[in-house]
């Protein structure tokens, strides 16, 4: 039904005629339009409540730069915020929680029933979805559990998320229990995402890389495998990506659970992560920072990345999101060079 | 000569009778008696260029820890500041560059001759060893050249250090200039060290992990050879030790350099360590969040650590500086677990 189904049959490893590509962060400050919309709003916030000016930038990086596929325009921190953990995103210093987690009563307080507030996002998918006219998939996302709770319990972003791991380290049992909130939440709301039209669903796990592998283990593989295997009960044919930044030693891990596609960020030694994923099919990893480059420089690494993954279902992205000040004819030249050789 | 010399057997693979343990950022806010030193100085500056204190907070630790080394008390950036760079110690911010090197103009303007500059580190050097007696040995050390173009090039910390990448796609030639200009200064600087009686030299890449392999190869490890070789060649009995936070997947090529010791994360996993280094003298790689946890679980965990490097030349440390809220008592049970099972 949709006409390019290159991302959902790389996805699911049927037969499909190239490598299909779209770029996290399309949707965004690259594009002179998203500005456009984006300053109609006094802030972040307001903008990703909006579910027309969503679906409008949702569309452009489809319709601008060719992308093989839409990602709704949203945010990780949607989530705790239905759950009752309020977040500002403060322009110079990112996403900010004026209380955060620190107790069993505040997990308590926490609310799981997150779909009906989420409405906007919801809405946002069925704009959409309209608007695009099955030309491409389009993508729904959550945070995985460990990021969320590591923004609920640090407060912001942090280098070494120590607020977070003396959870980890002196409350597991606190730690899970927020953690299977957050999870209960998620699988929720990706439903909701699904059922209102989303055609993939990939978690962000943006902190994954603070832990070490055993804690990984408990305190991230383990919910990501929950959502998973959730979801594959309630939406069997609906794919689902992780992205585990920086956790590229639990890949075989990872590759373990039900998750179809496992998306890998730029460090990592394309053999290796071959070797240690099993037959899963992998999403990445050019260095978002390629798109500074000339434009033989971005063509010739981009065949590179390409020909290493050859051989395995594979789809071509950034390995993080693409950098606000990234020219658009050089992700016109990444996106062109993937649809030539790919 | 000296007494315990743990440190400098283990890391040439001389006999040894147990594991040595010292920790990285060990002179530092998790004591008091540091604290109370800091205090004298209206800055962080101010502090590290005054010998007398430096040699005291250098000594806290081999007196009030028990570790097996002394670290001289210093900072990374004395360099581009002794090269012509000057930046400041923001409490909120961590260091920054007020002029940031952007063009070939700005790189021929650095000077080599940083070591008059530095007497303020010889000299805690010389005082430093003094009142060890030999106890213990003295690591100096410096930043490794793509941490500190990193630095001067971006200005501050970063996430992405997109301004430092940009230079790397878009002015390789400057880069390189630039990088050589460091690793000719860190030569000299080290060698000074030495000569004023560092024991073992210790090289910290702290931004190793933003990079992609083929570029840490171009742009960091060429530079960390050149400096590994020189010392090699100007003090060939002095152990050499690299810590490339991060940049995991480029540890066989560290180990085929001429440096003694590498240094692990604590997200490494051993196994794979122990694979892909050949016979190098292992570091590391204690979580620091680690002594958050009660004593059962640090005891634990460390045991486990050590039971992980055994058969192999190895160093316990943690994979990452102290963190300031340590509890001190922590810190000591996992000394005195090394201590009795290393």
């Amino acid at each position: 039904m949709i006409q390019n189904n290159l991302l959902i049959a790389a996805a699911l490893q049927q037969p499909h005629s190239r490598t299909p590509v779209w770029l996290m962060r399309q949707a965004g400050r690259i594009l002179v339009e998203y500005k456009a919309v984006r300053s109609q709003f006094a802030n972040f916030k307001e903008f990703v409540k909006t579910p027309e000016a969503c679906a409008e930038v949702t569309l452009q990086p489809v319709d601008i730069l060719g992308v093989d596929a839409a990602i709704i325009f949203s945010d990780i921190l949607v989530v705790p915020e239905a759950m009752g953990c309020n977040y500002e995103m403060l322009e110079s210093r990112g996403p900010w929680f004026e209380h955060t987690i620190a107790t069993s009563q505040d997990v308590a307080l926490l609310s799981e029933e997150v779909v009906p507030q989420l409405n906007y996002v919801t809405d946002a998918i069925r704009l959409t979805k309209k608007a695009l006219q099955q030309r491409v998939p389009l993508i729904g996302f959550a945070g995985a559990p460990f990021t969320i709770a590591a923004y609920m319990t640090e407060g912001s972003g942090s280098k070494t998320f120590s607020k977070t791991k003396k959870i980890l380290y002196q409350q597991p049992a606190l730690a899970h229990q927020l953690l299977q909130k957050i999870t209960n939440s998620t699988i929720a709301y990706l439903q909701a995402q699904i059922n209102a039209g989303a055609d993939l669903v990939q978690l962000f796990d943006s902190w994954a890389a603070v832990l070490t592998i055993e804690q990984y283990e408990e305190f991230g593989l383990r919910y990501i495998t929950q959502i998973a295997t959730a979801l594959k009960s309630s939406h069997p044919h609906i794919p689902i990506t992780v992205f585990a930044k920086g956790a590229n030693y639990s890949l075989s891990q990872l590759a373990a659970s039900p998750c179809d596609v496992i998306g890998l960020d730029w460090t990592i030694d394309p053999k290796y992560a071959l070797q240690h994923s099993g037959t899963r099919t992998l999403q990445g990893n050019a260095d978002p920072c390629l798109l500074y480059a000339d434009k033989a420089t971005i063509v010739e690494a981009t065949k590179r990345m390409l020909a290493h993954f050859e051989g395995r279902n594979y789809i071509a992205n950034l390995g993080h999101g693409l950098y606000p000040d990234t020219p658009v004819s050089n992700v016109h030249y990444f996106i062109e060079t993937i649809k030539t050789f790919g």
